[in-house]
This record gives structure tokens, C-alpha cells and sequence, in this order.
């Protein structure tokens, strides 16, 4: 596959050029007049970014950072991928939009590549623009399906911002929204490091995160259940791939109970996890499968969820209540094709695969030798963790559940100054580039994490 | 300002074309894959969409239809204005996307442009994908500003299709939904037409209509209600302007009693009802103004939250607990700054209140005059509805409440027969066009009307 992305040209008139001038003025207006998500307004000094090219962006200063983030974890094609720019390009000059309840060319080919690339039988796809109107409509296509009302989701896990979406995350972004929706119920999933059920083996986990969720699924009452919804890998909360048989076990309870299994492959999906979907690892298909991010790399919003051929009847004669002013919007859906087709020929999924056994894998094991904050790596593909401690034994986070120290801060401020954007998330560092970035460009980026950490924790 | 539109070159590699393979392709393809909202999937029978230019579309079979629908009142610019798809193809070549925790410069301009127009003090914009989610955010902003837990909205509303939005909805659409989600409750409007109040007159209505708020809010209890959530001007429940003094008297109610007004204005706003945003027509000023669609004509989907400095304040210090991967999406932003320079280039607000004075207000009474199953014509600027009714003493709906009537299919098809794409909810035709519909044009489209209401009332 091609590592190196050939830059476009930007227009002259183009809103985004990296004069200083420029820069200072999208600063100024964006402190004036834009209002940051998930944060205080007033508290936060945001980074301009004028420009970006594969692995790499450009700040306001000029500035060439190594983007170990790939920003919310959806570029997965890099930036600026002149395949991908081509075709939203062309779509645009041809038909921007039309309304979703027409056909419209570039919607069908990207639900048919889409229903190529998930698991069998999940072969009807309904476009929504994002992670969490997926997840919602998902959740209520279960509810209708069955005509149960509850659905379980895991704590550590985040399924998006809106309402519902948010009540079935497990994450602190829920506390200050938490309505406890009706029949939103949490349960603990697989995660040795920091285990709910005293296990000391990836085995041991396993099977005693699959007899709590039976405990679960039976004092909640199966047949009050509509669904499970669960991260293949969950992401946010901190890239936990669960021990193998988990999933089948899930899917096993599931099946025994007349539960809908929801994979939200939001951030696993499309390639992430070294897989198209994280789900391929155990084998599991899913009644419903939810995307967005890596589908088109963000490049137009898309969302969608995967349904399956018996969800699909419940609505063959009865009308499905819900929808979106911009399902299956032609331009994101060109760029959808245009990813998948990228994703296809140049062979990024193998190469993400590669990445993860020959140089993430490794590379990072190595950093953990020389580093003690670091408590476990963990990931697969393109996706991965460091958990960051304070004391290895007692494994006592580097900053508490749902909060930063001074240490944190420290280290992605080191990454920053070494010419890397990192991710952060509580006491963990994320390494989740782009799927293409080059072995060598990933090599360059864990040098500088690693001297990014031996400088924080000098400091510290 | 410029009526026709130039029409942009499609590129040969595009997905759309005007073959008939191609279309059937399509066709194909959809009905094997796509799952559409607010469908049975296997009884549809949807039209492909091949190529699209200003107030007009083709369909599969290269029949030319003149556009009265702006899809789903969202294309205002029309279709394929150049000067956006050039704005888009631009952005595309520079930076398609970024996450929303950076500066970026076309969402620093959007914010600017869209604060320029909003009532004074909306300065701070939150963006969101569309208008669903603007919703959910601005009733969570709310919430948490006022610490009070509930939200009131109109029977006959429409506010989005996700679980909270759905909540808050006032329509047949809610239904299947209905979780009672906590604190969603719902009073009754002005509608003089179909009075809930006993009323005569348009004055009578709107005392009573203010008089049944005031109870809904002492019944209720003011102190543990957050918002008050209306549409400007109800759009899909039926474009039922409000009496003059309805919303200064809500104002009134709200600022009373510490509830914060959420306008949605997300099919009403940027220039639909021949002014920017309709609460304009009153002079009123929301806490929150939500809006989608029209800001930039639906090229790329984008919606968003205008937010007091008050509301704003609250989260000056204190974290915003809300958020999407796509908030403030460049690509989204940048078609936003070109739709609404050319709104204020080429004077589209004013065109559209022309259109509405000269051509729609005149033209569809004199249809009225014609055609005894118009049981009233309403509206403003480019966003008229006809109420159907088979009685016009009785006021008896063409098709009930939440459902259709062979007399209604009978009028779509024949619009469709004379090359007219209408839209149509229950019982009325609503009559929603691009804005930059020229006169002449918009008059086509009424002789077309006519021609169907004529054909449709002799098959029936
Ligand atoms: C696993 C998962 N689900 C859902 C979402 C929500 O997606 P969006 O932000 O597009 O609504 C995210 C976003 O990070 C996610 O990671
Ligand atoms: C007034 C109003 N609010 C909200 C919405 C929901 O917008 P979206 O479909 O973009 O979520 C609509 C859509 O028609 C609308 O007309």
C-alpha cells in the first residue's frame, strides 16, 4: 500500500491557509463566536490547525505535529486523501444532496460496499450522520423488534452524545445528563488490568464476566430485555479487546434469551482493530451493528447501523418510526465509497493488521521496559492503550476516574513539545493514528512519546 | 438577484448519470440495501434521483420535475449552486475535517456569519449535524442552566427523530416512540383553523392560545419547568403562522417565570419565511435559536444551537457536558459561509418575501377560489400550506389526522403526471421551493397545481 499521501493543492480562496494573519483572525472569531463541546468555555485555549496531510497537521504557528490521534479517532485514511478529495469533489459537482427517501446513485454503492465488508447477513444499511443517532436508532429498532424496553450496556464505554446515547454510556460525560432513562441498565464487561470480578487470568476474566452479565440478564428479567449494546472493543474508555469467547459468550446469552446483540463499531470498525470489524476477531455476528467515523474518515458525517435480515422484516410491512433530514447523504456517501474502495485496493486493513504485530505491538512493550509509569499496554491494529500508574503494584492511576493530574498534563504537554499530538483520556495515553501511516512515520512517533515521558516524569 | 443557476459540469467519474442502466442500477441496489426512515420497507417504491440544477430535478427515466418540496424544505439556495459547490470543492482541497476541539477557520466564519443574523445576543454557536441533535443540546443547555428538569412543547410540532427529540415532537411520528421520556409535556398552539380554544377570530386565538400556556406553566409548576420549545412556525404539522403577539406573549410568560424560549428554527430560519429567522415577524429574541437545513441549504449536513451570553455564562467556568465527533465539521461550515454570502449577495431573504406577497400569497387564493377542497391557504415567503378538506363547512380533513386518502394520492399523482414534485403531509400540500425560485417559475408550478387539483377532484 501507498504510505505517503500526494498533498492537494489548496485553492487560493480557500478558508484555511497558513498565514499567521489568517490563524489569529480563525482564533479570535472562533473565542468570539464557537462553542466547544465537552468543555468550559472560558478555560479552554484551542489549537488552530491551518492545514493537514497524511499522519501530519500544522498548527497556527506553523507548527508540524504527528497526528497520533487521528483526531477523534476517525481519519483513518490520513488526511486529506486525494482519492477520497477527489470523489467528494466530483460528487459535489454532480448532486450535493437530495432527500433520503429517493435513490440516489452514490447511497446505494456505499451501502452495498458497506454490506460487503460486515458480517454476513447484515446486509441492509440505514444512514444516520453520526455515532450516536446510530446507536439510537439502533437501540429503538431493538425495542420495536422485540417490544421489550430495556437495553444493558457496559460501564467504560461511551455510545455518543445525545440523549439516549448518552444514558447508555458508561462513562462520566453520562453523570451530569443522566436522566436514568427508562430501561437503561449498565453492566461491568472483561477488563483484567483492573478486574470487577477478582480474576488474575484473561480466562478467568472471561468467564466470570459472562456469569455476571447472566446474573444480570436474569434479575433485570430476560424477557424485559431488548438488547445488549457493547463496544467490540471499547474505545474511549480505554481500547479493553476482550478476551477471547466473550464475545461468542454474549452472543450466547443472547441467543438463549431472545436478546438483540448491538455491536457499536464507531471507533472499531472500518479497519481500526487490524480487522474490517472488531467483531471478526471472535466471529460474532451481531443483529446490529453500528459505524460511523472510518467509514468515510470523516471526511463528510456519516453514521449508520448494519441491520440483519430478521430486523429487516419487522419493518417490511410496518412502517420503521424514525429517520433524519440527511440519511444517506450523497456527498458523505461518495466519500464512503471512495474510502472503502482506498481501503480496498491499497490493502489498509492488512496493513493496520501489520502495524499492530510489527511495530505497535513491540514498540510499545519496549516502552513499558524503560518506562514504570506505564502499567499495561494493551490494543490491536491501530488502536491501543497505555495505561499510565503512579505505582505499578497497586496500580494507582496517574490520574483519577473522570479527572487529569499534573502529571498527565505534563506528559501530552512533553508529546506536544516533541512534535506529537497525542491522545489522552484520564490516566491513559491512546495511540490510534491514522490506519496509513508509514512503519516509519509510526517509529518516529513512539521516539517521541518515549522522549516525551522521560521528560514528564523528570519534570514530575 | 439571479433566478436561474448555472449548472456546474457533472465530472465523468461521478456516481450520478443519466443512463438508464445506471438509474436502474441504483434502483437495484437500494432496494437490496439502503433501509429508509419512516418506511415499510417492502412497500415503497422510491423514485431515483439522477441529476438536479436550481428548483429543478430528473428522475431515473430523464422526466424533468420542478422541485416544490426543496426535498425536505432544505435545499433554499436550490439545487447545485455554484457558487457553494465551488465553497465545498475548495474546503475539500484544503482540510475536509478536523476535530471540533481545534480552531478552524471556516467554522470561526460560519459562527460569525450565522451570530450576524441571529437576534441580538445569540452570539455563540454550537454546531451539531443536524437538527435533531440541535434540539437535544439546546434542551440539555437549558436543563442545566435553569436546573429544572422539564421541557414544553407544542401539540403539532416536529422536533427530530432521535429518542429525546421524538419526545418532544408533537406529531403521529412520536407515537411508536413515546417513552414519556421525563419531563416532555405538550400544550396546544394557535391554530385558528382548527381551533383547540373555541376561538373566531385570529385575536381571540392567540389570548386563549397565551391564556392555556399560562395555566399548562401554573399546573405544571413554573419552577420545574427548564424551557419552553416552540417552532417559529410550525413547518410540517402545517405552516400555521402565529398570530401576531403569540410568541412576545411566551416571551412574556417565560421571562415571568425563569423558563428559558428554545426556538427551533430549523426549517423556518435563513430566509424561508421571507426573514432571516421567523421570530423576526414578532420581534422576539429566544435564549436558544436551533437551527439546520436552510444554513447551508443541506449540501452538508449541519445544524446547530445559538446560545445567549446568559446560557453561554453557565458554561464560561463549568464544563459542558455535551458533544459530537462532527461539531463544527469544516467541510459543513465552509458550504455554510458560501450559502449565506450568497444569501446576502444575491438578496434571497428579500426574494423570498417577494415571492411570498407577489406570487404565492395571491396565486394560491386564487387557486382557493377555484378548488372547494382548499379549505384554507397559509403562509409566508416561500412556506405556504394548503389544508385539504372535504367539507368546507365542516372542516373535514381530505386524509385524517396521521394518515392518507385516495383523494390525497389521487392530487400527488397527478401533480406528479403535470411534472411537479410536491410534498404533502395528511391532509395538505405544502408549497416549499427553493428561494431562489424566479416568479415565473414559481407560477409554473402553481398552473401545475391547479391542473393536478382539477384532474385529482374529477378522478375521485
Ligand atoms: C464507540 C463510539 N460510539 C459512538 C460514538 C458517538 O459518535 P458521534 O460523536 O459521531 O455521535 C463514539 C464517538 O466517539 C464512539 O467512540
Ligand atoms: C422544525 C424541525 N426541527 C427539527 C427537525 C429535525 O432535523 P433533522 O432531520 O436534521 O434531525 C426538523 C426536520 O424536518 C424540523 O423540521
Amino acid at each position: 500500500m501507498t504510505d505517503t499521501v500526494t498533498p492537494v493543492a489548496p485553492a487560493p480562496t480557500a478558508y484555511d491557509d497558513t498565514t499567521a494573519a489568517d490563524a489569529a483572525r480563525a482564533y479570535e472569531l472562533d473565542r468570539r463566536h464557537v462553542f466547544h463541546s465537552w468543555s468550559a468555555q472560558a478555560e479552554i485555549d484551542p489549537m488552530v490547525v491551518t492545514r493537514a496531510e497524511g499522519s501530519w497537521l500544522w498548527d497556527g504557528a506553523g507548527n508540524r505535529l504527528l497526528d497520533f490521534t487521528s483526531q477523534l479517532v476517525f481519519t483513518n485514511l490520513g488526511h486529506q486523501h486525494p482519492r477520497v478529495v477527489r470523489a467528494i469533489q466530483e460528487q459535489a459537482a454532480t448532486l450535493c444532496t437530495v432527500a433520503p427517501s429517493s435513490v440516489n446513485a452514490a447511497r446505494s454503492e456505499a451501502a452495498r460496499l458497506i454490506a460487503s465488508h460486515t458480517p454476513d447477513g447484515l446486509d441492509r444499511i440505514f444512514f444516520t450522520n453520526g455515532g450516536a443517532d446510530a446507536n439510537e436508532h439502533a437501540i429503538r429498532m431493538a425495542r420495536l423488534h422485540t417490544g421489550r424496553p430495556k437495553v444493558l450496556s457496559r460501564y467504560r464505554s461511551y455510545h455518543g452524545g445525545t440523549q439516549l446515547a448518552i444514558n447508555v454510556t458508561g462513562d462520566p460525560r453520562r453523570w451530569a445528563n443522566d436522566s436514568a432513562s427508562t430501561g437503561t441498565v449498565h453492566f461491568f464487561g472483561p477488563f483484567l488490568y483492573r478486574s470487577a470480578f477478582s480474576a488474575t487470568t484473561e480466562a478467568e476474566e472471561c468467564e466470570r464476566a459472562l456469569a455476571h452479565l447472566e446474573q444480570v440478564i436474569a434479575l433485570e428479567g430476560p424477557q424485559t430485555i431488548a438488547a445488549i449494546m457493547l463496544e467490540s472493543i471499547p474505545g474511549t474508555a480505554g481500547i479493553m479487546v476482550p478476551p477471547p469467547g466473550y464475545l461468542t459468550g454474549v452472543r450466547e446469552l443472547c441467543d438463549r434469551h431472545g436478546i438483540l446483540l448491538i455491536a457499536d463499531e464507531v471507533m472499531a470498525g472500518f479497519g481500526r482493530s487490524g480487522r474490517w470489524f472488531a467483531v471478526e476477531h471472535d466471529g460474532v455476528t451481531p443483529d446490529l451493528l453500528t459505524f460511523a467515523k472510518g467509514v468515510n474518515s470523516g471526511y463528510v458525517p456519516l453514521g449508520g447501523v448494519a441491520i440483519s435480515e430478521a430486523v429487516h422484516q419487522t419493518f417490511a410491512h410496518r412502517s420503521y418510526p424514525g429517520g433524519l433530514t440527511y440519511s444517506g447523504h450523497p456527498l458523505a456517501c461518495a466519500a464512503a465509497v471512495a474510502t472503502i474502495e482506498t481501503m480496498e485496493d491499497e490493502r489498509v486493513v492488512e496493513h493496520a493488521a501489520a502495524l499492530g504485530q510489527e511495530v505497535f505491538g513491540p514498540g510499545l512493550e519496549e516502552l513499558a521496559g524503560r518506562h514504570d509509569w506505564i502499567g499495561e499496554v494493551r490494543g490491536t491494529g491501530v488502536f491501543w492503550a497505555l495505561e499510565l500508574v503512579s505505582d505499578r503494584a497497586t496500580r494507582e492511576p496517574l490520574a483519577p476516574y473522570g479527572g487529569s493530574s499534573p502529571q498527565m498534563a505534563a506528559v501530552l504537554a512533553a508529546c506536544k513539545r516533541e512534535g506529537l499530538l497525542p491522545m489522552s483520556n484520564f490516566n491513559r495515553i491512546h495511540v490510534v493514528p491514522p490506519l496509513t501511516i508509514s512503519a516509519e512515520e509510526a517509529r518516529t512517533g513512539l521516539a517521541m512519546l518515549d522522549r516525551a515521558l522521560t521528560a514528564a516524569r523528570a519534570d514530575a
